[in-house]
């Protein structure tokens, strides 16, 4: 991702030794540029940068399932990732609420899983939206997000996929039943095609909040439990996660998971990488990378909680390195935008310029706040000119073009 | 504003004994008609509907000084003021961050106070804006804010009009002066311009937060605080209000001032109306109502200072009527979005559907929570089929058309 720019009286030099490298060498570049005094003319400084990024993994989740998200929201948001050198789009799909993914084997979860006809992502939509964030240098990593988080897939007419909470007449759900052999059959087919469409390295598995009340009140797998010598409810995460990793690990893809199954002591693939979100930094990404996981971290970068004022110091002000060092097994971090209060209305000015603050912190070696909030403003502006419609970052301001 | 609204299998009648009275009817009216389930035909319920509003005064403030504000922006609020019955646009036009209207009497406020070019009202924005506000059922207050709040007046060529902070080479500069006789002269024709053009009743004078400490640094006030016997920077306000309240008078139009006016004192027009906005219900509404002054209310429904969640409980469940029962003084209140966050960008959706949890406040006899949140999420998808980008008001949700 080096990459050097050299620029003189008489000429421009971009170096870099990959595409990557040159997209975001391109990006400074664009933002090297500024308009002279004569208000016409755009005029650039004699410098010379060597730039690289401080973390790898520099993520903005979106959350397609507490609401629908029309496909030019997100492109936009791709847009306005690669404005801020963002490089991962963790593209949290399906959820309770609902399951806007198009399968071609199990059409019925989003025929009858979506919010609507129109509230739907066919394969093409995906492909669209991948090739968007790949010749903007991002990659986009798919949540397939079980076994909790799933009552919007017992719509979608796979028979015992979702628990009873009670009897089998109950109109309860919880998670996926763990104790049922043709649900790993099914999650195998339909992790294969997300796998298949998406083509990325990384597949994330959810595995967060998992609400186990229903596994301990449904009869059938209190059965199950007694004959497989489980004592706890945490077993049936374990038993659910070996047929899972199982799973991924004939697919050769790498699985991301939320903090709890590190924190439940569930068995990790070897390879699993762990993303924390309730804990400190203190706290669990040492221990989790004493163990050998690669952590990707977003506990303190919640876009989705608003406050009055310039919140994005918050952001800004959570800065990984002291704690991390130069540990490899740190990642990076993202960006979350949780859905349950955003959508096409608001997405775009609640995530902008705040995330942009936090890919700052992902990216930059220095951090500076006075520095940052000028930069910022001038990057509102920016964002604006290009389509992004970013909302006001520290107080009374215009944009002069 | 009394209506009255029949509707039975042949006929459907709408009775008022004014204007006023049939917008409000015809807007309820609107709001009955709802998609059948064949999802082609629009139908409606039989049903008998007496209505009219608890309070008069429905109120929704702009600020378009922290930041400018579009004439489409504007517009869209007051179409969606119309949809939730509300009918007094209070429009903050100039405060110390710029001046964007255009006196045709001192165009300089605004050629050199505004942010730019492109940020000023002119006449015909105005005129415009007063025109799109009529024909829905809304009164436009203008305010006109002083002495405080004024800096961006500074720039407008008016020698000696702001308070030099110490020496006459000072940089920093305070309120209005109030020593400075031409002053006056100049505060009138500006109010008569600004009333020749609104051709409200109502003229907000603000008179809120004023910094008073360059009143007492500045040799050439407390020379004048000498002479005239004053003892405190307070008998400075008091001069300075009897002088615009001479000038409203003449003017014959009925001013409002924010409280502090009445919180220090300051001899009131008999007329003029108080707007409560830094105290609760219980201190200083009555106390106002006592001295036989209206009021408007506004202290609970700062639209600017967002929280995460349904935060339109909180506007919701503060409802004045206990407090103020059957009080004619009480005229009623403001949903107040102050500019220093929102501009073009985000305004719309963080404005609506929450000034709506507001209006359903100041207008409806009976308040539900309950009934409210099922009638505001049919409220935000009514909003956005006519145009108005309004977000979530309580979690995941789709509109179905």
């Amino acid at each position: 991702m080096l990459n050097e720019i050299k620029i003189n009286n008489s000429c421009g030099i971009l170096l870099a030794s990959s595409i990557w490298g040159i997209f975001r060498g391109l990006e400074t570049f664009s933002q090297l540029v500024y308009l002279g005094t004569d208000g016409s003319t755009f005029v650039i400084r004699s410098t010379s940068i060597v730039d690289y990024p401080k973390f790898r993994h520099r993520g903005f989740l979106l959350d397609t399932s507490r609401h629908y998200l029309p496909i030019e929201t997100i492109t936009k948001t791709l847009d306005a990732m690669s404005y801020s050198k963002m490089n991962v789009f963790h593209w949290h799909m399906v959820d309770d609420n609902s399951f806007p993914f198009q399968s071609s084997v199990f059409p019925n979860l989003s025929d009858r899983g979506a919010f609507g006809n129109s509230a739907i992502y066919t394969k093409n939509d995906v492909k669209y939206v991948i090739e968007h964030a790949k010749r903007r240098g991002i990659r986009v990593i798919p949540e397939i997000d079980t076994p909790g988080h799933t009552l919007s897939w017992g719509l979608g007419g796979i028979p015992g996929l979702l628990t009873s909470c009670s009897d089998p007449h109950s109109n309860r759900f919880g998670p996926i039943d763990p104790t049922v052999e043709e649900n790993y059959n099914f999650i195998r087919i339909l992790l294969s095609e997300v796998n298949g469409l998406f083509q990325d390295k990384y597949l994330h598995l959810g595995g967060d909040e998992i609400d186990t009340s229903c596994w301990s009140t449904n009869k059938k797998i209190q059965m199950f439990m007694l004959r497989n010598n489980m004592s706890d409810v945490v077993d049936l995460e374990k038993y659910y996660f070996a047929n899972i990793f199982n799973i991924t690990q004939n697919l050769r893809t790498v699985p991301i998971v939320w903090e709890e199954l590190f924190d439940d002591n569930i068995h990790l693939d070897p390879n699993a990488v762990v993303q924390v979100w309730k804990s400190d930094l203190n706290s669990s990404v040492s221990k989790v990378m004493k163990c050998g996981h690669p952590v990707i971290f977003s506990s303190c970068w919640y876009l989705n909680y608003i406050n009055y004022g310039s919140d994005w110091l918050n952001f800004y002000r959570c800065d990984p390195t002291d704690v991390v060092g130069k540990n490899r097994l740190f990642l990076g971090g993202e960006a979350c935008m949780w859905g349950e209060f955003v959508d096409e209305t608001n997405l775009l000015p609640v995530s902008w310029p705040r995330a942009s603050a936090v890919a700052e912190v992902l990216w930059s070696h220095v951090l500076n706040e006075t520095e940052a909030k000028h930069r910022l403003e001038e990057h509102v502006c920016r964002m604006r000119r290009r389509g992004i419609p970013a909302q006001p970052a520290s107080g009374p301001n215009y944009c002069h073009y």
